[in-house]
Parts: structure tokens; sequence; C-alpha cells
């Protein structure tokens, strides 16, 4: 097991990283408060439930479980669980445990964070992608019909449980889209790391372990330190949304869940690679190591073929990001460097967005 | 016009107290962000919108009334503002205000807290109760079927402007219910402010602004140095909950909006000083003071008729305040003297509950 603290004084919290880690009580139940609540998905339900429940044995505790799937990332299921929070008659000393991707973490972060003001949780990815991304930082939310995430908090969790064996049932495509996001972090932070998966991305697809548990602690812990310097997302932290705007215009242009959200990533990050390199940020040469190892993963490098230049813009200026106006962007310096920007040229916006190749 | 400071480091925020200040645009529209949207109800948009829209003439903004009273205070409320601002395109750079009572400014606050994971807020309390009570500290949220304040989050605004114009419209009933919570702050901390208040109640009755003022302040002082010492209620501000546990009680078993909530808190004062008394705390002189000041302020001094002693303990154990199945209640050393015990004699506040004079 590797364990990755995350620092942000009296709300650090350890993510472990292992083999077998739901049923391995000790590492967790000293987190949890006088009652449990498990929330998961159908899904779930079936395939890692189990080794939580008997870990809980003796213990006070409920199990809640949700559809799967993004639909289900709303505010009336935020509402099921409070309803059954308070039928239940759970107080401020009960946990809630988020047994699943990220929309469950999500989900239940953010009712975790608004149930009588706050209580605790903690987070048990089964994602490739909630293990790296949603389950470190603290971000919490549902989505709105008007945009993603456009409800939500912050609020960290007591700990994390990255089970390895949960990626052992994750469907090839939402691996795939969770090595979206680990590249993300060798591009935005750490260029030693981006060579290290040009290395070892054939064992990243076939799962080895040892492959898997270093490539999740090295993202971890990137996201970890960023999120540490900038916990609220005034700064720094603004760098782990590179390709994530060219990217949630996918997602939405497309109609959510068309793309998976590490799909969209991918095309997003090559298409801020070559705005960098439109810039002059960037040589071409760059762009394309990143364009191979992106599709080495079986990740889209193209843009979906129905989102023209116009859409593209209006789905990007309704982005959180954009700041009274300016449009805001990652841009890269190089590999393992990253920028905010506010000053790109709209013209060389434009043509990138009229020039980026479609997909098939 | 006083100013009390709340002191929360990079959170601490100002509280203006005087007259005029709903106009007086130099004193709050620095808080605000880029673009703003007020948050009131259909009585407050007739008594005291105008200056306030007055006062932001050339700033981008909206007004969004909602309807008055406690049944405001939902989720669904909540959606209708974050609709609102969604429908308009407000980024994270916007600012909410809440004009209006308590109500107004826990659901706006609420509504802020959450919206894109937090936006800045700002409140104008327009009732005393409000002033000196739910505009301090930060405590934000929404009612459930099952339970007042059940959902909600800590957030605090960016400043407070407590107009006392706005007090000059409140019906008296309201006036008296706010003074619930201004003798509170004596009891729980403030032997020399309660007795003042003895002197003063005729003066604060006839709303005379020179000692509504220092009511105001001593009371916005006193919570600000509670909350500064505890701002997620883990000990000390256990303290302002004097008398809510017996209240809340009342409120939801007489069926919310029935009792004021500063008219519960005033039984509820009454009930925790005579149940402070029988455990031999404080004289039966004391409760015999209490009883007077809070009777003389025309507020409940008896529990409701329809409310038995079994009821009563049903009511208070889904309380927020119970933990782990032990009742923590706020009890009396002395006047200016509170303390937080888990350790009652349930045969003596059964006792009390059996035994306390049911209301005319």
């Amino acid at each position: 097991m590797q364990t990755v603290t995350v620092d942000l004084d009296t709300r650090s919290y350890p993510i472990h990283i292992g083999a077998g880690l739901l049923g391995a009580a000790g590492h967790w139940t000293p987190c949890l408060g006088s009652r449990v609540m498990i929330v998961t998905n159908t899904v779930l339900a079936e395939l890692h439930l189990a080794p939580v429940q008997a870990a809980l044995q003796g213990r006070d505790f409920e199990t809640l479980i949700l559809p799967d799937g993004e639909a289900t990332k709303t505010l009336a299921s935020a509402e099921r669980i409070w309803d059954a929070l308070l039928a239940a008659r759970f107080g401020r000393d009960a946990s809630l445990i988020a047994l699943g991707g990220g929309v469950t973490g999500d989900l239940t972060g953010f009712a975790a964070a608004c149930y009588q003001r706050g209580i605790d949780f903690i987070q048990m990815p089964t994602t490739l992608l909630a293990q790296v991304d949603s389950s470190v930082g603290g971000k919490t939310g549902v989505n709105h019909p008007r945009g993603k995430n456009m409800i939500g908090a912050f609020h960290q969790p007591r700990c994390v449980i990255a089970d390895l064996d949960t990626l052992g049932t994750l469907p090839e495509r939402e691996l795939r889209a969770g090595l979206a996001e680990v590249i993300k972090y060798g591009l935005i932070a750490d260029a030693a790391f981006f060579a290290w998966l040009e290395a070892h991305l054939d064992a990243l697809l076939a799962r080895e372990p040892a492959a898997l548990s270093h490539a999740i602690a090295v993202s971890c812990r990137t996201k970890a330190a960023i999120v540490t310097a900038d916990e609220r997302e005034s700064g720094v932290r603004a760098l782990l949304n590179l390709g994530h705007t060219f990217g949630h215009a996918i997602e939405t242009g497309t109609g959510y869940g068309t793309w998976l959200h590490g799909e969209a990533v991918a095309t997003g990050m090559v298409m801020a690679a070559e705005l960098s390199a439109r810039l002059g940020r960037v040589p071409s040469a760059t762009v394309e190591r990143i364009r191979r190892l992106i599709d080495r993963a079986g990740l889209p490098v193209t843009a979906p073929r129905g989102l023209d230049a116009g859409r593209f813009l209006e789905l990007m200026a309704v982005d959180k990001k954009a700041q009274a106006g300016r449009l805001r962007l990652v841009l890269l310096r190089a590999i393992g460097e990253a920028e905010l920007r506010s000053d790109t040229d709209p013209g060389v916006l434009r043509a990138l967005l009229d020039q980026f190749p479609r997909g098939p």
C-alpha cells in the first residue's frame, strides 16, 4: 500500500492506494463517525459492496443504492440522500461513504457538505478517473440542466481509499478515460512523469498493479500539492483545468454522456497544446508528442464533427472559468509546465477552432 | 454609524449599524462582485428595495422577489435562485444581496454557498432577529419537512448592513421576538448588558434609535466573539443555543410559523433557567429575574398547552444538538454565564417538562 497525504491543516487526509483495501477495515473505519451510510450505485453494489459491508459488521450502518450514471448527479439525488439520512435520524456525528466513480463521489460529498451544514465522508473511488482526480481536492457538486457542477461545495473527505481491485472490473473505455487525467498531470507539472508514461503506457493498459499504483500515487501527489497551495481555486489550481474548457464544451455540445469526461479532456488537451503552438509558446514537435501519447492511450485526438467554431466559443464562454467576459485558458509553455492566460488573441482561438481536425 | 468586525482571518467582515445605510452605497458596494442579484421578498420589496436599487444604479444587477415567510425557506427556493443566476449567466465573480429577515438571509446565503461552489454575498437584515443573530456567524441553510435548517452550509457574508430604518416598519410582534435573542446574549455572556436591558427595555420597545443601535452592536459583538472562537460550532458556539433545544421542540411541535422563533426561544430560555435551578445551579431568584424581563418584553414565558413532556422529549432528541443519543443542553450558572452539559439527569428534565406552566 502507498499513502499520499493531502496537507490542509486540520482538514488534512490520507489517500491509501493498494489492493484489497475495501475489505481492510483497519485502514478506514477509524475515519468514521458513530453512524454510517454507504452511498453507491447499482453496478458497484453488485461488484464491490460486499467487502465494505463485511468490514462494517457490528457497526450501525445503512446502504443507499442509486442508479448508475451521470444522470444521477442531480439535486434530486442529493435530496434522496438527505431524506434517507433524516428518515434514519442521522445526526451531525454520522459519516457517509461514497463507493463509486466520480458521480457517486461528487454527489455524496455534496450531500455530506450540506447535511446539517457538513458531516464527514470518506471516498472509495472505483474508477481510475475518480482515483486520480475527483477524490482529491474536496470539490463536490451536482449538475444543473444549464451546466455541469453548477451547484456544489468545497468539502474535504476524511480519507480516500483507492482500491486497485476495483480497476479490475472497470470497462476498458473508462480505464482509458482515466488515463487522460493521468497524462494531464505529466503535462502541467512533471515532465519526467510524462516520459515515464510514454515508457509504461502498455503496462497501464494491461492493468499491471505496480504501474497503476505508481501512476495513481504520482497523480494524487501532484494534485494534492496543487490543492494544498490553493484550496479554493483562486490561482494555481486552475492549471488542473488544462483541456477542460475545450473538454466541457465538447461534453455539453454533444450532450452529456456521449463523450466520457476523460475523452473530452483528452481532445481538449490536444487543442490546448495546439493553441499554445499557434501562439508560439511551444514547438509543434511538442504538440505531436502529446498527441501521440494520447492516441496510443486509445483516446480521441479530434473534435466532434458537429461542433463548429461558433458553437464551441458559445459553450466555452458559459464555462465557470470565464471571468467577467474574459476567457481564461490553461496553455502550455513546455511538457511539465502550464500557465493560466486571459489574453489569448480571439482570432488565433477562432482559427484553431475552425481548423482543428474533426473526428471520424 | 457603528461598526462591529467579525474576525475570521481572510473571511473577516464588518457589520455596519445605523440609519439610512441601505441607500448609502459607499458602505457596501465595494463588497460586491462585477454582477449582482438582489434576493428579497414581496413585503420587503414594497418597503425597502428602492434605496438599494437606487444605490446600484449604473451597475449590472438583477432583482429576484420571492414569497414572504418561513415556507419559502426550502431547497425549491434555492433552486429558483440558482435557475435565475444561470439564466442570467452569472459567473463566480457575481454577488448576491440578501435583503430581508432571517429566511431571506439563510436562503440566499445557502444559494451563494453552493452556486458554483461558493460566490460572495452580503446581508441586509431587515428584522431585529436577523440583525443580531442570523446575519452573524455564517450559518446558512434551508428547512426540510423533517426539520429546520437541516440542509445548509457555513458561508460568511462579505459585509452586513443593519439599517435601523428597516426596524421602523417591523411588526411589533417581530420586534419583541428579536429582543428574545438580544436578552440571550446578556444571559450567556454579559451580566452588565442584561442589567442594561432591564433599564432600557422601554426605550427598545419604543424603538429609540440610540438604544436599538447599542443593543444590536453589543449583541453582534458578543456573537462575533463566540463565532471567532469557534467558527464551526464544535465547542463554545453551542452556548448560542441557550433556549433553542426547547425552542425548536416548541416550533416543531406547534407547526412552524405558529410561534415565532424568538418567541419559542424566549420560553425555551425560561425553561433552561428553570432546569438550571432544579439542578441546583442557579437560585430561583435568578429564574424569576429572567422570567420578568422576558415577560416585560411581551414574550411568552409558558409552554404551549398541547405539548406534553413525552412529545417534548421526542422532539428534542431529533434536534441537531443531540449527539449520539446524549442530549446536550445549554444551562446557566449565573446571569452572564452559560455552560454546555450532556449529563442532565433525565428524571429532572422529565419533571421540568411535566410541571413547566402551559400557556393561556
